[in-house]
Order: structure tokens, then sequence, then C-alpha cells
């Protein structure tokens, strides 16, 4: 196994929202609930002037591990969330496969599919088992989805369960991503039946997009140090950025 | 449905080798059958100043298209191809689904994943339906897997059916793509099965592979114009870039 996907952080892939400025925040109560579009920056950072404030877990501040027989768990981890593993390991080997995790989400959260599942599996597994997840990545990776489900009720504006193309454009910008909607159309066209239907986002999917495009765009921003808009790359640098985003669906 | 895959050619997709200089040629006998390393150009485009030629389709020269009902075939796609298709396509629609496109090929190469098969409908999908695929199409994929074939079988040096890393680098090479193994190790790390032997690939990952590679490596020396083997994006640019290759895989 290449040991590429460990270099990418676990922790780096919760949304990290930035905090909003006052001002802004004011510009979203005069706007209600609408959608409705407003000016976007150009480029695709914005708030890079502020620091960066990790949203607090969803789960587990200051509670007591439970009286699991799992160690691996850190401290503080919500009882629901050893609960959920424990449910789904039933062989009891402190580790779940993708399968397993599925159902733990789905507990937890609502069904996952499997696409995302392993998305997840690739960005949180542990260094020593590629296919398996333990309790330490299983504590992370539902920490962040709590992460980016406050996100996505907050940006479901119209409360229809789904995200839509500018709920998503609006979200990502709240965390601090620009992201234009011709780039978003191009994500959001893997959602697409053929229906002819507006495409919209489930909690699962929206996970999936947040993932990917926030995971580019700070790949982007490392090689944009001077924030510009422009980063260069070599070939190298270039196939070995891409590369493990397509390498994560398996 | 995003118009946005329109834009990359089925065309391109064939290997598209360029013929191999004499001396290279002399060196590859010398060689004989062994996969041994040999100095590797820095960069990643090899033959830059050849021109490139075609390798004649694998099947349908020059022959007729058939007394067959279809009219949708290009003129002289060859008899087996049609048949293919009408075998598959039972309700005549005269479009056939990625079920009925991966039981075709099984017909005509051997069993593909359908992860590859999800790969081809996005390279090879007509304008009209995003979820199908026809005549046309399905004539311009079988032509490009018989062009992949043929580099399968002949970088296959220890004719075990399977490629390796380094006959997947060299194939690669012959093609006039000089990906470091660095590179190709990360992709192969997406045909690990966790069991700790060698990975190999079969012919339908091969050609997973080989369109991954080709289609970004082809996208970078765009953006590479003047082959110094640095490419610099805007954002839009990156992002649009690499999305629809995340996209190809539903």
């Amino acid at each position: 196994m290449s040991s590429y996907g460990r270099s990418y952080s676990s922790e780096s892939y919760a949304p990290s929202a930035p905090s909003q400025p006052e001002s802004y925040r004011q510009q979203e109560r005069d706007r209600g609930a609408s959608g409705s579009a407003r000016p976007q920056p150009s480029g695709y950072g914005v708030h890079q002037n502020q620091q960066y404030q990790q949203h607090p877990p969803a789960y587990g501040q200051g509670q007591s591990s439970s009286s699991s027989g799992y160690s691996g768990f850190p401290p503080g981890t919500h009882p629901d969330v050893i609960r959920s593993f424990e449910m789904v390991d039933v062989d009891r080997s402190g580790y779940i496969d993708e399968k397993e995790l599925q159902r733990a989400l789905s507990s937890g959260y609502q069904r996952f599919n499997l696409r995302t599942i392993r998305l997840l599996m690739f960005l949180f597994k542990n260094p020593h088992d590629a296919l398996r997840i333990g309790p330490k990545e299983f504590a992370a990776l539902w920490s962040c989805l709590g992460q980016w489900r406050a996100i996505y009720d907050r940006y479901d504006r119209d409360r229809s369960g789904k995200i839509d193309l500018f709920e998503l454009r609006d979200a990502l910008y709240g965390l601090g991503y620009a992201v234009p909607p011709s780039v978003l159309q191009i994500l959001m066209s893997k959602y697409d039946d053929g229906s002819g239907r507006k495409i919209e986002l489930g909690f699962d999917s929206f996970v999936e997009c947040g993932l990917i495009l926030k995971g580019l765009t700070e790949k982007f921003k490392e090689k944009d140090k001077r924030y510009v808009g422009q980063a260069t790359f070599n070939y190298d640098e270039f196939m070995s950025t891409v590369l493990p985003f397509l390498v994560a669906y398996d």
C-alpha cells in the first residue's frame, strides 16, 4: 500500500469554518432565508486575513469515554459514538470495515451511499490498515461529520432537507471558499439522475462534495503561496495532488 | 446535466501512441523481455518532437458495416462490433446502458469491472443522453479498447496476463508519457487488495489507469505550452480540469 494517503491529516477534512465577520452575519440576517445572489469576491478564497477557528465538535465535549472495553477512543468521546462503533463491530476486533461504517453512520445520521463511505474511509484511514478504521479514526470521522451536519442544516435555508447549487455555494462561501457556480455545476453533475429535475444533495452527497472541494482547494492553496489565485505545479506535483482523490473511489 | 464532459473528445482517449524511434526499438530488442530500469528522461513527456501517429484501429478496417438495421455505425465498422452491440441492445432502442456495455465488452474482451465501464461511459458518452451510448460511441470505444489491448499485450513482457508497475511505466513511456514510478504507485494503490501481494493490473484496470493518466497528462500539457514540465493554473481552471475525472466515477 502506498503511504501517500497518510500525508492527508484527517483533521483537515473537517469543514474548519472561519468565524463570520459581524458584517457578514448582519447581511445574512438581512437576507433572511433567501438564497439570492450577492456579489461574490473574485478568486476562490475569502476571509483569508482572518483567524481560522475550528467549529466545536458536535459531540464529545468534556464527557468521559464511558465504561466501554474499547481503549482506543480519545478521552471525552461521547458514549453515543462508542455505542455506534460497538454496535457494528460484532467480532469485537476493534476495527470496522466500510459496510460496518455504513451501518454505524446510518444509526447516527442517515443512510450514507457507499461512495461517500469509501471516500471517508480513505480520508480517515489508519496507517496500519487500509481497509478498516479503529476507534480513534471513527471518533474523528464522527466529529467531522457533526461539523458538516451543522453547516448543512444552516444552509438548507428553504428547509427542503436537500442542498441545491446555490445553497452549496453559500455554504462553501460561509466556510471561506468562493467556488464559482460553474465549478460547482461540474461536481453536481455527478448527482444528475437523468430525469431533468434540479440537482439537490442529501447530506451524504453534500459531505462528499464538501470533502472533495475543500480537499482540492486546500491543495491548490498550498501552491498559491501569495494568494493571487494562481498556482504553478510541476508535472509530478500535479499528478500527486490529483491522483489521491481518484484513488479514494475504490 | 452539465455539458462539461462534452469538451473531452472521445478520440483523445485512444492511446495514440507515437511511433517509436528506431534507436528505442533497438534498445528494446537489446533488453529483450526484461523490464529492467533504464534512464528515464526528466519531465513527463518524451518524443515531443515527433509526429504523433494514430495506431490503426484494431477492428473495422475497410469492411462493410454489415446488413444490420443499425444505421448509426460509422462506415467500415466491423460486423463483430455491430453484433456485440445488437446482442445486448435487447429492446432495440439503439442505445445501451452501463450494464449492457459491460455485457457487450465481456463478449469481446473479458469481464470489465463496473468502475472502468463507468469511466468509459463518461468519456464516450453521447451529447444527448448522459446515461447511455449509441452505435457511434460504441464503435469509437471498441476501437479505442483495441488500441489499448495491443499496448497491453506488447508490454506484458513476462506473459503473466497482468501488468505490473514497471510494465505500466514502460507501456506509458512507449506511448510518450514518462510518468515517474512514484506517481504510478499512487494510482496503483487503488488496486491494492490488502493482501501484501505485488499489485498487478488486469486489462480493465490497465485501461482505467491508462485513461486517467493519459487524460490528466494531456490536460497538464495544454497548460504547459512551452513544454518545460511546469503549468500554471488559476483556481477555476484547476478545479475545472480535475473535477471531471472525479465526476466520471459514478
